[in-house]
């Protein structure tokens, strides 16, 4: 582990955004590239965050991601467009299909726009942020490379696909869930092995499919889906939304970035937005939802030091201290963001 | 228990329309209450199926839903409208909702359609499955009396929300996900009672928001949601979709029809329709969607003698067996909903 140092969010931008132009991208398209990978960093979603920056920056070098990706917006209907993301940066393909939903919603109350051709596009909460700062509540999606297998299978055949669902909520922070399908992260199955404890059951399966408590026997199986037979259903209803809805590729057809950094993946992701305005009315909604917080932050909590929080509600606060005092990240981050720009 | 008879699924409904009919609604009106019901009987969903008919009944006599609810349909764009159920039945006012974003999605390709003042509406898979019949997408979800404390609280304010993702698959089953929000049903605990053995960690907490695995403590407390945080926020997302966006009631504010059968449930529903056909093209979603489906029944299975399915399969087999020779229901609920047809 190397020091960590605290970087303002300008700074990192400008040396993420100089990072990408090096590697051939146009300044617009570098900026629309990283700005949900900072937001996700300052988030707190280091998984999704600053580290995804020389990642990206790898895969422009060998052509897995193409730094002069055509972003072509196709529009179907009022409320329905499909992007075809040219292989550009799957953060750059998000903001514009999420850019062009806010438009349409803003003309018809309700828009759904599908990618096609996309790579890795950061966590989802950014975009969550950006369509409840407009007024408008967010379904968003991605589909992922296979880790799981469906259940009952003993073959990962399913992605880890999170879903966002957001929605505004005046005078605090907004609701913002960002999950993905599996029980718990590799990471933390990796740290169970470390300390020599076993993991909870439900976390895992062996390589044959079979349920199991020990933290190296998972690591060679698979992570669960939440909820079992519910989270792998939900996954596939992800990657229908995503993948096959949209013309890209789903299931075992994504190729693994890690296995085939040099291979498009054919990503897809989708946004859904929906004007409230339009529906039970601006003031009435903001009134439910003034409510509905109040209901759910003074829920008596189970342990009387850690309060009943809404979701994405630390994600929220972690955000605004970035921006007052910057990010802390590993000085050796910064190093590579810089040496790969060099 | 009763003994168990096989009723053919013409009598039932028969039966079960002649009893709302007997309860002052129209003809009409009853036959939308009770195809939903008769649907989730026949795909093996007894809680959601016949059980309800005679439920349903009670609560019309005492004036807890209205046998005369108008139901009124208000358009507020081409692909929104929004449902004043008139505290009819929920599966009427699901019904008319479902039919309006079928005419709407025809038209524009996508449609959003939400309920307020309505009630128990069914399982929705029957809505799922008439939706993909017609070839779309649907999204639907349905808010519910509150069942669980929000993630990290130690009393009951969120509900076990379900939510249905149906997409159509030609030549086969259809993909029908339906899960409500809690990683196991209260009559699985009461199982593990009556045997005397443990719940699964993650069932259940106690009535203090404690984790237990002890089923009285269980029964004396609250169910977990799946997923932990992430069915917690889930159940919330589906409710601010049902409840707060189309003002409804949601949360705390849904009063329970157990404890106050008589008072208006005041619920909330929604359903997406999305029309393939507008958006990566009939055909291609067709091959996607048959790809799809051999990816996950190719899955090798854990266990040798339990193939992977997907979701819904079995229900859609159920509801075959069920047309083609009658439904097994016990004998003492058909008893009932004759005699209280009187």
């Amino acid at each position: 582990m190397s020091q960590t140092i605290t970087i303002p969010v300008d700074e990192a931008t400008r040396l993420s955004v100089d990072l990408f132009v090096s590697q051939g991208m146009s300044e617009a398209d570098a900026t629309a590239s990283v700005w949900p990978l900072i937001d996700g960093e300052m988030m707190g979603i280091a998984t999704h965050g600053l580290i995804r920056v020389p990642a990206y920056a790898k895969r422009l070098r060998i052509g897995g991601i193409d730094a002069k990706g055509k972003i072509a917006v196709e529009r179907r209907a009022p409320s329905l467009a499909l992007v075809d993301g040219g292989n550009a940066t799957g953060t750059a393909i998000a903001t514009r299909a999420l850019d062009t939903a806010l438009e349409m919603v803003a003309e018809s109350g309700i828009a759904f726009v599908g990618c096609r051709h996309s790579n890795h596009c950061g966590a989802l909460i950014p975009y969550g942020l950006k369509a409840v700062e407009a007024g408008y509540i967010m379904v968003g999606g991605t589909n992922a490379s296979t880790t799981m297998p469906p259940w009952g299978g003993a073959e990962a055949r399913i992605g880890n696909n999170p879903i966002c669902f957001a929605a505004p909520v005046e005078g605090g922070e907004h609701f913002l869930l960002d999950m993905a399908m599996s029980v718990a992260a590799r990471g933390k199955i990796r740290a169970a092995q470390t300390a020599g404890e076993k993991i909870p059951a439900g976390w895992a399966v062996d390589d044959q499919g079979r349920p199991t408590t020990d933290p190296a026997a998972a690591l060679k199986g698979f992570l669960s889906p939440m909820g079992g037979h519910k989270g792998s259903g939900m996954s596939q209803a992800i990657d229908i939304l995503c993948g096959a809805l949209n013309g890209a590729q789903f299931l075992t057809g994504i190729s693994s970035w890690l296995d085939d950094p040099q291979a498009p993946s054919n990503l897809g992701h989708f946004f859904l937005l929906l004007d409230p305005g339009r529906l039970i009315g601006k003031k009435a909604f903001s009134e439910a939802m003034a409510r509905f917080r109040n209901i759910i932050l003074t829920t008596p909590p189970a342990d009387p030091k850690q309060p009943v929080m809404l979701p994405g509600q630390r994600e929220q606060q972690r955000r605004r201290q970035a921006i007052a005092n910057g990010m802390a990240v590993p000085e050796d981050l910064v190093d590579e963001i810089k040496a790969l720009a060099g």
